[in-house]
This record gives structure tokens, sequence and C-alpha cells, in this order.
């Protein structure tokens, strides 16, 4: 097992500087574990609080009676040191720092100091400068962020802090599921590699979702990185992808964000997804997290409306895909049930005549059909329709069949109704979008990772000869 | 004014083939129009019946007593040529023809016929193939899509019908204010040059947005958008803008999508904004509809994320604007409230201790520095602010400032509390969104607008020298 084991699955967490005053970040913490129901012992540290939220407190890490896995940390960053001293002596396996005032605002020194005070006790590091860690399979919620995280299979690594305690926030909204979220922040100990080469064997996890500004060790990465690859996709945001960026986060985080080619390079032979923006990242994060890859690439898309099925082609053109005849035998079938002036092409246009019996039929006809490996479904909100109605028609179509048992992507498009389809279908781990263009960029994805993991695989195989 | 001034400003309009049951177009067209408000005479038209929704039924067009400016059509196609011969002779301007069934099924012929008609009469044909127009200044909702269009700056014109409808509900779902929306279907004759002659001098319009497969006069679209570009942005969505995806098209309208080098060529020359998505399309015309546009290029980025900054940054970077520093008198102004380690750069990031206070003192420092020609505002959810007090702490700092007199986008990153901050700003007309780089891309097509003006001026007044 990776080395981040007991971090993940302690069976004790230590909150230093637990506090009494809600809105502080002692506080949250402290409420956030134990409300999200971690079930291992809790043992907040405060030397002038008998308890906390029910919870008995203790003076000191020293004198907690049993043994402390992780111990957070959240007090002024001057007596961190000391903590980590007796965090050491505790036999404490690994520190969360939250706290911030080191590497960020040039004070090196102190962050070269505890991470000397770590590395002699063999602690390791999480921060510092971070808003915590979550691990839903162990629920723990260790931040001071949203509390009501939904468990599912995206891991989430963020170098930002508030960008990513309000990106924590946007899953929740988006019922996205997580199986971790990690604040990196200024990467002190643990960086990118050593998440990955947990999130790699962790099967709890299906997608591991990073912002990256800059990594330390980029030689490790790539090899970590390529490993994890062909086990599930990693996907990037790499912030600061233009010189400009690259300066604006060098400001930011006292890190340079590195010569932008180089890490490209690094992707594309790691076989890493890069996103350009935070909404394509969640969006192809939501695929990946909920459906099976594609045996082949025989893609259908079908729809009820031709500027829908136009754009999808498009977008899915752009990405590299192009899209064949549907197969004969799924024509045949559709052909039964749609107008006689319905395209029998790819996209399969059941026109606006489409009733929610014809997306129950045509979804069933092609999840069942061996000759489709993959389905984009598109609907644009027609007055003879119910978008939910649609949407729960798509729900039964699959589970008719057996399941979804090979990727799908939704569209529905329109207004409330249309967003009230969306959270039904998320609700059932159909992904689902408001724009044609945001299910094909999901769907083009997908493709895009089997082809790197090949790439990947075969540069693994010739290193191996050499 | 322009030949269409009739369509969009009628004294009357009748319904041929209203109809007594709900769901039926002829019905859902005329109840719309009569619970939208229009103010003028409304005629249904249907030998069968006495009144429809309270209104008086006509047998035939030529037995209404008085004028009629428009007659929308919603009978069987094979019926359509009769009823033209009879508006006709019934002096009617303007022929709305919702009914399909004509070229986009191979119907050449009857096509051919209604425009022959129409033009012997001198009548304008909007159609065939469509599900009606919009236009708010007059109250007029005649489509069978959803009823409660929002009053505002966005001309909208589509040539696709389902995709079209369903847009049309998501700018309610997202408090977008529409002065128009023309579905143009099959474009016998009216197109998009003639709406946008229209548009180009309509007051109620700040901003055109056509999805658009393919023109039928590319030189004179060419011609009067430039001059359309030069009082307001149009964008156009360009379905088949890949050559599979012109092949869809074309096997959807029965209208060829066209080269599309030659389109970009033409949308170049002619000032157009290009979008690739319907979502940044949508994005765009939000901002333009609501905003003033920048004297100057000195932007200026204010944010409690370094993350968010650095999205923004790469995103504006890859448009082709980078950020110079900001003006000292600003820095020097906000330096006297935020926290000491906050970057007074650009972005100038305020730290996640940024409170609403802060925010209202930044914004509206920015807003009433001379020296600050624009702004773009993020705020990541943080445990110690609520986004809609930030979102409050915007607006009334916009107000205090004496309004919006500079173009201004927010980006409000988070969970369900940031979803409602977006709303509250939509609801004050300030443009937001749930990403930082969406924010960017508006701000950039902003400057984009401005560039492309530019170019078509001087293109235009070396035209003249010749």
């Amino acid at each position: 097992m990776s080395e981040l084991r007991d971090l993940f699955n302690p069976r004790s967490i230590a909150v230093v500087g637990a506090s009494r005053t809600p809105g502080k970040i002692g506080y949250e913490v402290l409420r956030n574990l134990i409300e999200y129901g971690y079930e291992g012992a809790i043992y907040p540290v405060n030397p002038k609080a008998n308890e906390i939220l029910g919870v008995k407190c203790y003076p000191s890490l020293l004198a907690i009676p049993g043994e402390v896995d992780v111990a957070i940390i959240s007090i002024p960053a001057k007596f961190v040191p000391e903590v980590l001293e007796e965090a050491g002596k505790k036999g404490v396996k690994h520190v969360v720092i939250i706290t911030s005032g080191f590497k960020e605002i040039g004070n090196v020194e102190l962050e070269n100091k505890i991470v000397e005070i770590a590395k002699r006790y063999g602690m390791r590091i999480l921060g510092p400068n971070i808003f915590g860690y979550v691990y839903t399979p162990a629920k723990i919620n260790a931040t001071f962020g949203p509390r009501d995280v939904i468990p599912g299979g995206i891991a989430f690594i963020t170098q930002s802090g508030a960008l990513g305690i309000a990106l924590m926030g946007m899953t929740i909204l988006k019922g996205m599921g997580i199986s971790a979220i990690v604040s990196v922040g200024n990467k002190a100990d643990i960086e990118d590699a050593d998440l990955l080469e947990f999130f790699e064997k962790d099967d709890n996890t299906k997608v591991v979702l990073i912002y990256m500004e800059g990594v330390v060790n980029g030689r490790r990465f790539v090899k970590v990185a390529a490993k994890t690859t062909l086990r599930k996709p990693v996907i990037v945001i790499k912030s600061g992808r233009t010189e400009a960026g690259a300066k604006a986060a060098a400001s930011h985080t006292g890190a340079l964000a590195g010569n932008v080619a180089i890490y490209m390079t690094a992707f594309q032979q790691s076989g890493v997804l890069v996103a350009k923006t935070v909404e394509e990242a969640f969006d192809w994060a939501k695929a990946f997290s909920w459906l099976p890859l594609p045996k082949g690439d025989r893609l259908v898309v079908i729809t009820n409306g031709g500027g829908a099925g136009v754009q999808t082609t498009d977008t899915l053109a752009e990405n590299g895909i192009l899209l064949n005849p549907p197969p004969e035998s799924l024509a045949n079938e559709i052909r039964k049930f749609v107008p006689p002036f319905a395209s029998l092409a790819n996209p399969i246009d059941m026109t606006g005549m489409a009733t929610e019996d014809m997306y129950y039929k045509a979804v069933r006809a092609a999840m069942e059909n061996p000759e489709v490996d993959s389905i984009i479904i598109l609907y644009c909100h027609t007055v003879i329709t119910d978008p939910v109605g649609v949407a729960s028609a798509i729900i039964r179509a699959s589970k008719d069949a057996g399941g979804v048992t090979k990727p799908v992507v939704v569209s529905i498009i329109g207004g409330r109704e249309a967003a009230d389809a969306i959270k039904m279908l998320t609700q059932n781990k159909i992904p689902a979008y408001p724009t044609p263009e945001r299910a094909a960029s999901a769907m083009a994805a997908i493709y895009k990772y089997i082809k790197l993991r090949e790439q990947v695989k075969l540069r693994l195989q010739q290193l191996e000869k050499l």
C-alpha cells in the first residue's frame, strides 16, 4: 500500500487549535469532521477548553491517551514548529498544516524548518497553507469548506485554496460525487505524485482531477502520472499555462509555474488530459466518474433537433472524432417508430415531433445494440414533450437495457424544466449537460483518454525493451 | 425605416389556423400572443370556431373587418398557397409561415410557389418551417415556445427550430433580456441580412446573436453585417463550421452550409464575433446587452483567490489581452483596507481574508478611478463571506459610484449560495458567471468587438477612397 494509507484511513485524528468560536478555522474543521460522520477517534487539542462540540479536549498532543494517526494543525505559523516536535514525539504519522504564513509570503526559513522537523520524525506533511482534506470512503471532511460533499468517484487535488474551496461547493451544487478533495497548498512535502500513487490504487477513485500551478519534481510527476493513467484518467487544469498566467501564479504562490511548453510535453508523455477551464475539467470528471469506457469507436448521436446535432458533430470533429453512419440494425429498429421525415444518418434526428416514448425506444435500442459502443443523447425542450419526462424515459431505457453498460452522455437544452431534468439524470449517475457542445466535449474526452492511454502503454513497452 | 417595421410593430395580427386544442401549435401561438400582452388587434382565423380564448374568430382572412399587418400561418403545407392568395388580396404585409413540409423535406416546388405568390402581392415571408417570432418592445410573443421572455437588449435570430425554442427557454432561466427572437427556418424570403437592417436601427436592440447554418446571399450578408457592427456587436454561432458539421447541417435543412473557410473570411470582414458554443455566445450577448463599451484598455482584475486570478490571466492572454499593473492611484487606495499580504499587482489579490466590505470599497474605487477602463471581479466563496453579501456589496458599490459607467463582469464561484448571488447580480444587470474563465471570455469579447469594429471602419474608409 501507498505511504499515504493512514492519511486517508486514519484510526484517529487530532485537531490542534480546535476552537469554540464558530467561524474560526479551528472550529469549522472540527465541526465538519464530527458532522460529516468520521467514525475514528477525534481529539480536539486546546489547552483552554474541556470540550468543544461535545467532544473532550486535550491540552496538548502528548496529553492524548491513544495513538494519533493524523494531526490537523490550525494555529499561528510561529507556533507550528513546536507543535510538530510534539507530534513527532507522540508518533503522529501525518500532519495536515492548514496554517498559512510560510513560503507563500516569503517565509522560506520557517517552511524549511517544519520540513526538517517532520523528516526527523518520519512524519509526512500535507500543506502548509491549505484548507484541509476530504476522503469520503472514510467519512472524513477535515476542511473549513462546505460540509455535505457527495460521495463518488472523483479525487480532486488543488493547489489553490480559495478557488479549491469554492469548487468544492460547486461539486455539491452540481451533484458530483467525490472520493477525495486534497488541498496541497505549498506542497512542502506531499505533492501531486504522492497523491497519484495513492489514488492509482484506490478503488474508490475513478478519476483524478488536479488544479495545478506547478509541480516540484517534474520527472517524478511524469513517471507516476503515466502509471496512473494506465489505470484511470488524470485531468489537469494547468493554471499559468500562458506566460502572463505563469507570472500571476508566481506572485500568488511564491512558486514558479515553470515553462509552459515543458509542462504540456510532460502531460502529453504521461497521458494526462489537459483542461483549459474549470468547467470542462468538471464536465469531463463527471463523465469519467460514472461511465464505463467504450469497447470501440462506434458512437451514435440521437437528437430531436437538427441544430443540436450539427453543433455536436462540429464539436466532435474539432476533437478528431468523425461520425460514421449508424449500424443498419439500429437504423432499421428506430425507423419503425420515428416520423417518416426523420433522418437515420448520424446524428439520428427523430425531429421535433419526437415523443418521450420515442426517446425511450431509441435509447434502449442503442443501449442494447451490440454494434453501438457509445451514445450521445440530445434533447431540445419542445412543446410536445416534458424534459423531466424525457429524462425519466432515458433512465428507464438504461435500466431496462441492463444498466449503463456503455458510455452515454446527455444534453437537455431549455429552461427551468431542463435544469430539473439534468438534476434527475445526475441523481441517476447519467452525465447530463445544458448544451450540446459540453456533452460532446465530455464524450470526446473519453475517447481522448483511451488514445492517450494507448500511447503511454506503447511508450512504456518500448522503454522496457531498451 | 426598414421594410420590416410592420413585422415588428404591427397594428394587427391574424392567426390563421388558430385552434381550440391546447398543445396544438395554432392554440399555443394564439395563447402566447394574448397572454404576453400584445396590444394591437388579434384576429384568430378558424372557420369552425366563433371564438378561441375569449377572442372572436373569423372564417377567413378576407372576412376580417380591419387591416391585417401580419398573418401568422399554421395550417398544413398544401393549404398554404391558397391562404397566401387570400392574404395578398387582403393586403397583408407580412406572412409568418410556421408550417413545415417545404424545402427542408425536399418540397422545393411548394416553397417556390409560396415565394412566387408573396412576390406577386408584395408580401414578405418569414419562414416557412419556423416556431414564430418575438418582439418584446411591442409585447409580441407569436411563438409556440415558452411565454415569459424577459425584455432586454438581445436580438436572437435562429435557423434551427428545436434548438432555438430550447434556447429561448434558456434565456428565461438565465435571466437574459431579449428584444427579439426570430426563427428564420428555410429563409424562403426574409433572411439574416434583412433582419440585421432592422436591428441595426432598432434602439431596443443592443446586440444581435445569430445561430446560423448557412446564408442565402453571402455578399449581401457581409455588407449589411459590416454596417451593423459599426453600431452594435453581431455574434454568430456558425453551425456546420467543420466539414462533418456542414454535412450534418445539409441533411438537416436541405441547405448547404457552405465552405467553412469562406464563412470565416466573411465574418472577419464584416466584424462579426464568432462563437464556437451556444454557451459562450449567450455569455457574450449578456455582457454586451447590459454594459457600456470601455473607453480604453486599462483592465483591472480584483479577486480573493489567486487561482481564480491566474485562470483569468490565462484566458485573457489566450485572447490577446495582457494585464498591465493597476494605476498607482488605485493600488494606493486599495492598500488602505486590504490585508498586508494582499497583492497589488494585476490581478489585485485581496486574499481569502477579503470581506464583503473590502469588495465594496475595491469595486467602488475601481469604478470611480478615471484611470480604470474596465473591471473583472472574481469571488471564491470562502467561509468568512456570504456570496449574496458580496453580490450586494458589488451592486451597492456600482450604484454609489454613479452606476455601471464602465464594463464590469463578475465571477462568483461556489455552490448553491453562489448561484443565488449570480441571480441577484443578473437581476441588477451586472453580468455574472459561475467560473472565472467565462467572465474573462465575456470581457475579451468586448475588447475583440472594439478591435473588429475598428478594422471594419478602416476597410470602409479605404473602400470610399477608391
